[in-house]
């Protein structure tokens, strides 16, 4: 394999030499001090990657300190999270100034607005995305990368690549035992995805000891097998040059694949515990670093000591970094001047705006016939996603389900697919075939998000109960408080004769009580509109659109607009003595279920149709009473999911504490007692008991 | 590669030759009406697949249709589930009595009680484990194949090899590109687990279309990468002979590795849609499957036909089974003789049981000072681990975490492994390093516990945080009514400084409205001894026993008899006028609450300790009335979690609806405001409010 160093860079490298073991040492022993300080952290993986660390930030990444937003800049990701002091020491001595010596001394710390958190947070300058849960960084850059594709196939044209930049992504061991990092792994293959490169810190240490307890795998020969160029680096703790050297053909012209860096370091090296599982998650101890420093000719009094020497290496970053910017302004003025069209398109994006208007594509009524939610979902999505760039869409392998294509979707897609496999793909695509990767689909989404604020909207969809397959990710996502859309179909037990493995019970719980995220399920198409504008317009939340499979009644009085209330009254009714709570699939059913009570008890009941428990907690309190009328008549909400949750707006339920059954929709409803008249009677029987105080009121009771 | 056909099945495969084209298409037909009868199903694969199925029922399998439970049967694992009318024909056809015609034909009917549900259960005859989510299935083959090696390590001796039975998994693309799947894949690799095929469905065809859309891999050469034995048959459709030898080969001795027959099919072979994605989950057509009768020399006109001829086809199998019964009787009876001992332990374990008095091996009390419940985890289980047997108890790298470690535990690994390597270990070894692979560890566990009923019990453990990368593992042992136990360290925002990656915030709610498993929060040793005893006690159920990383008090009110109750009293009180749920690690808050409330404002509360509601939900009307008195005055929960759950047993809570922060423990409980004084103060606050009624009982309120 050719290796391209760039001369520029082979220069500076010789040229610095001479200072790279001082500032190695300088690096180590500043992690072994801010382990030591509170006696806790993860010292080794940092120490052990120092080498590959000056090669990225002062050699190779291009990104500026003083604009660490910068559109352009190369996306850094820390998938094995827990060396944050590794990232965090980098931001400090290459110049990133919220990243101040204070704050990078407060980690672990009771310092409760810390910039060094346990692992990196996506708030922080410098820092792309929030990583730890083991996998999720090597994803979130694959998403990085092909936000870069979609751009670049987009935007870019001969002479003018205004977007440009590269993805490095750090791993260790536990990334490449993962299974989302595999998914991810094997996607990016496959889309050939050449802006990427994934550095391996091969220390063979994991927190049971060596990696030979769990692994025997010929790693290289399986990168390889997924698609992948492989490069190794023996000496990964010493050799920059060597390091440089592959991160460079990583980058160059000549890599036609993603490119995994095997690089061999060692865990702790120079410390008393080097090489060894006590390494990782512990500091060294007092003696210890002392010792260290006594080796490496410091003084082991000192703490936390950057000399000049090391400052001076770094220094020259933020005015390179500054040039950068400089150059992409350039380059961007003339662009805007000779493609003023895309040149626009290309600010709007980078602003993070949509088309203008976009909510003019959604239909003003939907036909008047049963219609799935899921279709409805389509029909509402699917013009805004083929005329607003930003979205992204994708699915787990379940094109003919989820109703995500719009008329003449390109696929994203390696152009050459096009050649050998007659795909309609190439990078300007912006319809995803995931595979059966739930998990990385909604990983990869957070990285796409992540790529700049409202640049892209990525969509993502599979079955609603697969949600629980991608759920770490999902809420990675709501942590970060990124724009992901999961258009999650085939809900409830009306899904029918997929049977239990497939119906889901006790997910809606999840999601519900998962911060910062909507969990959205409309009860006709006209909701549907609502869940989408809603999802849409949440800029820092992910929203979930659970759907159905089967056909649903549409209610003349649902409303788009009041969606975004999470729940609102559907029919009102004087002298009412129950409210009934309608969600989703089963919406029509507490709508029928009022009528019965009426016509066969004279009992009155109110309906309120609740989309949304989040929604609804920010609404006031005054509206809240309103809707619900709590303090006058009970409640009882009808949905076949575990209760838990309801018990906060409703008095009953007809729900399920039970797995599903095998059979088809209509028939596992009734089999579960999802019957117009048996639920009426269940009602019935509940306002009875209630009078005779043979059940309490405050007793949540599951009829 | 020597192929090692043994002369019994070559000459079988060779006499019956004559019959396989008609037995075939008699399958093809049958799978083809079963579809079309209600036009749904998966008819793509079952067909495509018709020629691996004879192989396998026919001439390599060992088992005993008219005794499914026959405990040293080959286990076979379908983990394309979808394609159950596969495994069902077959069932139907070797004389499994359950499955009659009748019930073959209710395959997507609206029968309730029907046998054929829309993925194999394992409540049903002839089915190990219950599959369908993608992934899952290969895993639980890798447990099953575990369960072999470690029965075989200890009870197999010289000339008696008294457990030798092999486990068989068929697998489709997507099990290939599911993380689970290439997380088991993995471990089996490194495990060397010879006694487990994978047969690879290679149709190429997933429901979005071409695998060629979504993957690029080298399969075969990522499975050698992997550590697999790799086998390929060319002509899947039709070669019953080349993949019989495949089949005897990957049993053969010669076999050091697992082996991954690579299969190539056609899907739907022989329909209208053969070979495309249509073919995968949906009928044919009436007029299709007429046309494929005319083609294949059948009366288009007749449906279901199983003639006589692939009738007398099978009919050999009962007797086959039962003789091998009988034969493997003889053997127990002879080792028996040799090894008494070894032989009632044998007896022991197939019949479930546990050693007599497992629980006089817990602790009678505990050291009364601050201990961390993942401690007192250990404290309460390694003992019964080392001595039971049953036990198979495995980690996601967190060994130095998690405390599962009894003195002198030897490792499940390929004894080999012991020299390379120096690790204690061997297949009679019973603590599993399954690397950092949450999901697959859990989905292991569950074939370990699918097995055969009691046989093991295996624990899993790892941070409560990553049962969510297990959760869809963790949701298919509960509904498989499968006793795992699942050690989980480390919850709450107690925690500490790991953030909010690391702190389950949402979770509980998941596992609390998951039907069929306990989540248990133990508040100190002693109710942590209680959380196993139930664990143990709970043969057809899953369990999580939720532990502290910190040290927690020593309370003087708790009991290990009252964790089975889900909820008890720890401090009763007359004329209380509140009364404050307590749980796991934060117990100690609600005792300490409890009492400033009563110095500071002459506030009388009760206490009530509550580790796990499924447990509480179980209990009487009078008992649940009796500990909560709810009628009576509010109740208040302290839990730093998402509430949603405990509004049926609170009307406030002290808990979070936001993500955590990385702080030490001590600093993120008071920086959440879980500090006693804070909290005095809200309850103090709040139960002023409800005096005035500016807050209202019946409206949770979070404080």
């Amino acid at each position: 394999m050719a290796v391209d160093i760039r001369p520029a860079a082979v220069q500076k490298v010789k040229k610095d030499a001479a200072e790279h073991d001082h500032v190695l040492k300088t690096f180590r022993l500043l992690i072994s001090d801010l382990c030591q300080q509170y006696n806790g952290g993860h010292p080794g993986g940092a120490i052990g990657m120092a080498a590959i660390g000056i090669a990225l930030w002062k050699y190779v990444m291009r990104y500026a300190p003083h604009n660490p937003d910068y559109f352009n800049r190369d996306r850094f990701v820390l998938s094995n999270g827990h060396t944050c002091l590794f990232q965090y020491s980098f931001l400090h001595l290459t110049g990133y100034k919220a990243m101040t010596f204070e704050q990078l001394k407060s980690y672990h710390s009771d310092r409760v607005d810390a910039l060094c958190p346990g692992h990196p947070e996506i708030e922080h300058e410098g820092i792309e995305v929030t990583t730890g849960p083991l996998g999720q960084g090597i994803a979130n850059a694959v998403g990085l990368a092909i936000a870069t594709k979609n751009l670049q196939a987009h935007f870019n044209k001969p002479g003018y690549n205004v977007v440009s930049n590269h993805t490095w992504c750090m791993i260790g061991d536990a990334c490449l035992q993962e299974g989302v990092g595999l998914e991810a792994i094997s996607l990016a293959g496959h889309l050939r995805l050449d802006n990427l490169t994934v550095i391996y810190d091969n220390n063979q240490i994991t927190c049971d000891g060596s990696v030979d307890l769990t692994s025997s795998e010929d790693v290289n020969a399986k990168m390889r097998a997924c698609g992948w160029n492989v490069i190794d680096v023996e000496d990964g703790c010493y050799d920059i040059a060597g390091i440089v050297a592959a991160l460079e053909e990583a980058r160059s012209p000549n890599a036609k694949q993603p490119t995994f860096i095997n690089v061999r370091t060692v865990i702790g090296i120079g410390s008393a515990v080097e090489g060894t599982a006590a390494a990782h998650g512990a500091a060294f101890g007092h003696a210890n670093v002392a010792a260290m420093k006594t080796a490496y000719g410091f003084n082991p009094e000192e703490h936390f000591v950057i000399g000049d020497r090391v400052r001076a290496f770094f220094e020259e970053l933020p005015t390179r970094g500054e040039n950068l910017i400089k150059e992409w302004k350039e380059l961007l003025a003339q662009y805007n001047a000779e493609y003023p069209d895309l040149g626009a398109e290309l600010a709007s994006r980078i602003k993070g705006e949509l088309l203008a208007d976009w909510n003019k594509l959604i239909p003003e009524s939907f036909p008047d016939k049963p219609t799935a939610t899921r279709a409805a979902s389509g029909m509402v999505i699917n013009p805004i996603a083929k005329e607003v760039k930003n979205f992204m869409v994708g699915t787990a392998d379940l094109s003919p389900s989820v109703n995500m294509i719009w008329p003449g979707k390109v696929d994203f897609q390696h152009p050459d697919l096009r050649t050998t496999c007659g795909i309609n793909g190439n990078y300007s695509g912006r319809y995803l075939h995931y595979g059966v990767r739930e998990h990385a689909m909604c990983a990869i989404s957070n990285g796409i998000a992540a790529y700049s604020p409202g640049t892209f909207i990525p969509i993502t969809s599979t079955f609603f109960m697969f949600y629980l397959y991608a759920a770490p990710a999902v809420r990675m996502g709501a942590l970060q408080h990124l724009q992901v859309i999961h258009a999650a179909t085939h809900d409830s037990i009306g899904m029918g004769e997929d049977g239990p493995t497939h119906q889901p019970i006790e997910l809606a719980a999840l999601y519900r009580a998962m911060p910062n995220i909507l969990y959205i399920r409309p009860g006709d198409s006209e909701e549907t509109a609502g869940a989408w504008i809603t999802a849409i317009n949440a800029k820092n939340t992910p929203t979930i659109i659970s759907t159905s499979r089967q056909a649903l009644p549409q209610l003349r009085q649902t409303s788009r607009d009041k969606v975004a209330y999470g729940a609102y009254v559907l029919e009102e009714a004087e002298n009412a003595s129950v409210t009934l709570l309608g969600v989703g699939a089963e919406l029509s059913f507490a709508v029928d279920v009022a009528a019965q009570l009426n016509e066969k008890h004279g009992i009155i009941a109110r309906v309120v149709s609740f989309p949304c428990q989040r929604l609804f907690e920010k609404q006031s309190l005054e509206y809240k009473r309103e809707t619900l009328k709590r303090g006058s008549i009970p409640a009882v909400i009808i949905e076949p999911y575990a209760p838990q949750g309801w018990e906060r707006y409703a008095n009953a339920g007809i729900c399920l504490s039970r797995f599903g059954h095998s059979l088809p929709g209509k028939a596992a409803y009734k089999y579960f007692g999802y019957d117009i008249g048996v639920m009426t009677e269940k009602i019935f029987k509940y306002l009875a008991q209630l009078k005779e105080e043979e059940i309490l009121l405050h007793e949540f009771s599951e009829l």
